[in-house]
This record gives structure tokens, sequence and C-alpha cells, in this order.
């Protein structure tokens, strides 16, 4: 899944440039070339889809140039989750009705990749012999309060149980509680299972989203599949495969995992990712000079540019060339409110 | 005179494009081409010379396509004043041996037209019945710290007093007590006396730089000057004409005048001479968005560039393009040691 703004991230990530088109963490791979190398691991080239937003389309194919056109999923206007990945759901199942599929955001870090493999390979097994939607629920390290979380039932198989309850994103004594319990895990957005069984569970729990596919099942992976898209997917209703699927539908399963996951949402979860100097400052594809200055994340897009900074502490300062942004990190928060305040103010020119 | 590198504003001010030629006041005009427009309102325009440092001729003659390239005198070295204006001196004196002149800094704010105007004219009726060195003291209106002081005597004619002394920089016990006495003006470094009187003067006073141009006089204003120049000018003393020639000669005269004077000679003083917005944040070429913030100055070379800044007091925030300096406006003498440290690390590439 690959069709996200990243407005959280503004200027850095624009709607031009999400997010996951950008060398975020300066290794000279895009976090969507970082998911793409990690899940070619232990997935053939060719059986790896992107879905993102069709004026993305150009961007997947120049990062990924691996990828043949038929792997690129256009979606004609931007749905959330629920349409997403049942679009790809079908499409996979039209090529392959014994399928089963990983579905996994494309801007998120993952540090462990052995870890990581070794997961996916142990839900795979779990999926392709039960009838069962498989989520990856992270070990928590720390009482995060941007995460949801989901709370465990009885284990079924070493590693893997029943989902309890998927929890909204806690306050941090609430948090507190979810760490010290040892039973709740945090909610990574990684899915595992069969094609149709994610198809049967849309078809009892999303009924209008699996009647539009269902019609067109025939025409998934031929030259129709194209019009159809651009006809039906527009009209099918923004829900997420969380809010949809996994929170009503019964055979809800979560492994527990531990691969150094950060779903890297905020300039803070940024930060907290970075390696930082001896003053504690990071700075993303930048000179930096800094004078007095602490706990700031500096982020810049064009890589010859210096910064010279003095008496800042733990601030933001992010410049996209054309837009510049400097910011409390306590304050960002306030980030959506300034993106709306451009764009009453200016218009997209600066989005 | 145009021939700084407004090291102090870097890097809003860089040495390929230092201050002078900036639009610094967002008037559509560059401080250079305010000087110029000044000077015309008495001064016929080919009597117009402009000194510069031969790498700003091409600045020089993009920004005041008015003037012939005999009115454009390239420097070859940077050389301080006195070299500077002795050559000015001897060549006016060449095309004009009754010529008087007024010399003046090309990058001072003048806010009161007509009464330099009026206080140039008076000035010029002065040294020309009289075997005066006229310097311009403006009557200061606050205990400023950034100025040099010069202490007048007797009045000998209406708002034309002998000099008693020059003062360096005072701090700011001793700049309230010039300030309360009446007899302190700031010196403006802005001259006028006939050209002969300041050969004599640099005769008397600097006869090594008065020998190095008595022995070119007849080629002055010919062919043969610039190759003169080119040979003798980078052998000259850098020496303030302050220093070498006002402080020593007995012949100095102070005009008192009043015509709304800064020297912009530090961020302070732009932001104290700039239009100021409700936060009292002062914009320099852009568009800025503030939240919880006050008392900056943005100077920004991108006029299309946007700014939002969020908790940020007394700042200076300067983008050039290829550098940001974040700099608190307290700290601003420490741009120098910035500078310095830029080049360290980087070379010349970002001064």
């Amino acid at each position: 899944m690959c069709g996200g703004i990243g407005s959280r991230f503004w200027p850095y990530s624009r709607t031009d440039l999400p997010k996951q088109f950008i060398d975020f963490l300066g290794t000279g791979r895009t976090l969507l070339q970082m998911s793409y190398d990690r899940v070619l691991e232990f997935i053939r080239p060719e059986n790896i889809i992107v879905v993102t937003n069709e004026r993305y389309a150009a961007l997947v194919a120049e990062q990924l140039p691996e990828l043949g056109p038929a792997q690129i999923l256009c979606e004609p206007a931007r749905r959330n989750t629920a349409p997403c990945i049942a679009w790809a759901a079908y499409h996979i199942a039209a090529l392959d009705p014994e399928a089963s599929m990983v579905v996994t955001p494309s801007d998120h870090l993952i540090t462990r990749e052995q870890l990581f493999i070794n997961s996916l390979l142990a839900g795979f097994e779990f999926v392709e012999s039960n009838d069962a939607l498989l989520t990856l629920g992270i070990t928590p390290t720390r009482p995060e309060t941007g995460y949801g979380y989901i709370q465990v039932g009885e284990e079924v198989t070493p590693g893997i149980n029943k989902v309890k309850t998927f929890t909204e994103k806690p306050d941090v004594e609430l948090a507190r509680v979810f760490l010290a319990s040892g039973e709740f895990f945090w909610n990574s957005g990684i899915f595992l299972w069969r094609a149709d069984a994610i198809i049967k569970a849309l078809r009892a729990t999303m009924p209008d989203l699996a009647r539009t596919f269902d019609n067109a099942a025939s025409i998934m992976g031929t030259p129709a599949e194209e019009a159809f898209i651009a006809e039906k997917f527009p009209a099918c209703a923004a829900i997420s495969i969380d809010f949809g699927v996994m929170e009503k539908a019964d055979n809800v399963y979560v492994e527990r995992v531990s691969f150094g996951w950060n779903d890297l949402g905020t300039w803070s979860a940024l930060y907290e990712n970075s390696p930082r100097n001896r003053d504690a400052n990071v700075a993303h594809n930048c000179n930096v000079i800094t004078y007095n200055s602490t706990g700031n994340i500096l982020a810049i897009r064009d890589t010859e540019k210096l910064v010279v900074v003095d008496g800042i502490h733990d601030y933001i300062i992010a410049d996209a060339g054309d837009v510049l942004l400097i910011c409390p990190k306590a304050n960002e928060q306030r980030i959506k409110q300034i993106v709306n305040d451009v764009r009453s103010s200016h218009g997209e020119k600066y989005l």
C-alpha cells in the first residue's frame, strides 16, 4: 500500500512527493524501496503488487523499475484501506485462487529484517492452514500513546493468539497499564491471509464493497479491469480495513512479533529512530552546523544545503525548497492545522 | 562606494550578491539603486561615479544601466576606503580640476530625501568656498553603541562646526552621556570636499598613497589608467579614510544633519528600520505564517518561498537558497564567527 500523502510530515513530505517516496532515513533507498527490498526476501518479484494513487504511478515505476506495469494498481481516488485491500485481494484471487497474501504499508521502519522474515513465514504457514485473518501485533517497548493496541486472547499456536479486542489510541496512564499487562500489542497494520479468506470476510462485514468486486470478478486481471476501477472505485466508501473488517470478523488472530518496528507516523517517531549527534540533534540529508542547540530534527530536501542553527532546542526544522517550517517538536500535532491554514491562504501551491 | 561584501548579513548577503545589490527593504529598488536615485536629484547623471570591486562590475552595470563604462571604477583588490577615495579624487580632478565631490556609501538607508538634498547643497556651498574636509554628522536620536561619534567644536557657519574629536564606538553608558551632551553626532561616512582639497590632505597625511597617484596624475581618465590601477592599487595599504585622513587633518568640519539615516549595518538595525506586523515580526521578501512568534526578522531570497514559524521569538531567520541561518538577534555578533567556521569546514562555497 503506497497511496498516502504523508501530511503529518509536511513540508518535508508533500503531495507531489509523499513520505514513502523519500529517502527518509538517508540510507540511499526510499521507504518504498526499503519495503520492496524487505519482502523480496521471501516473495517472488513477479508476485509483488503495489497499490497506489494514480498520481504516484510514475513515481512507483521510477523507484521500482523491476515492476511490470501489471504490478502497479492505480487507485483513481483515495478511499482508505478497505477498498484498496479488497481490490488487491480480488485481483490476486483472479490470478491465483489459492493465493495467500501479506498486506503491508510502504512507509514503516523495520530494523530487524531477519526477524520480520521469520515472522511472516510463520504467519503464512498459519493462514495457509486455517481460515484466519492474521494481523501482526508488535510487542510494545514503551507506553506509546500514538498507536492502537490489540488485546490478545488465548494462544492457538505458539506465537499466535485469538484477538480479544482492538483499542483506540490510549492516554499515557492507560498505555502504562497496557504495557505492564503483557496482554496488549501494537497494531502494526500488517496483515496476512488467504485471498479467499479476506474475500469471504468482506462479504460478511462489508457486503456493499464485496458486491462491487464480486460483480467484476470475471474481469479482474483482464484489460477491462481498468475501466471498471475508474468507474466503481471512487464510489466505494472510504473505510479502513480495521474498522470495516478486523473489528467485526470472528476469525481474527494476532501474531506476536518483535522486529524493531516503527510506523514513522510522527516527527517525534522519526527523531527517536534516527542517529543523533552528540548534541542530540538529528539531521536528515543536510549539512548542519549547530551552536547551543539540542534535540532538534532537521529535514532538508536539498542535500547540499547548509543549515546553521544557534540557540534552538527541540524543534522541527523542515525545508522543502519552497517551504520552510520551524516548529517545536512538542507542537507537531499543530502541523495539521498549519496545513489547513496554508490551504486557506494559498490553495494547494505549498501542499 | 559599492565594493563591500556585507558579511554581517550573511547568508542573506553573500560574496556573490552583497547587501548593496539586494532589494533589502522590499521597495523594488536595491540599496545601490536607491543611493543612485537619491544623488541624481542634485548631481548630473554623467557626473556620478561608482567605485566597486571588479567582481561586481557586471552587477553595477546591470543595476544602473544609465552609467557609461567610464563611470564604473573597478578596484582589483579590497583596500578599505582611503585608496578608493584617493583614486576617485584623482580621477575626478583629472576630469575637472575645479570639481567638488560627495563620497557616499551605497548601502545606507536615508528616509527623508529632501532634507538629505538640502544638507548636501549646503555642504557643497561650504566646501566650494573653503579649503575644508566636510563630514556629515547625524544628530543622534538614541544612545546607539554601534556607531562612531564626532564631537563638535565651534560653529563656523550655521549648521557646520569644526570637528573636535572622532570617537570609537562607545559603551551604552558613554553613549547616553554623548546623547545628553548635544555635542556628539553619529559619523555617517558621508563626505564632501573639493577634489583638490582631499588630494592636498592626502599628500599631508598619507604621503605614500598620494605619491602613487601623483605619479600617475597625467594618465588619469586615459586608457592607461586601467593598467596603472591593476598594477599599483593592490599595493596600497588598506586604511580607512577616517583613520588615514580625517583624524589627522586640521581642516576637518562637520555638518550637523537630520535626515532619517541608518547605516543598516546590523540585523538589529534592519529590524528597527523595517515595517513590523502586529506580532512585531519583520518579513523581507517572503510569505510568512507565524504562530506564537514575535520580534523575528525573516529575510528570504526566494520571494515565493513560504515560511511557517511557530514558537520563535527574537530570532534572525535568513534563507539564501543554499544556506539557512537561524540565530537569536541578540547573538548577531556571532555571525562573524559562524562565517569563519563555515569557511573552515566548507571553504568559500557557502560564503
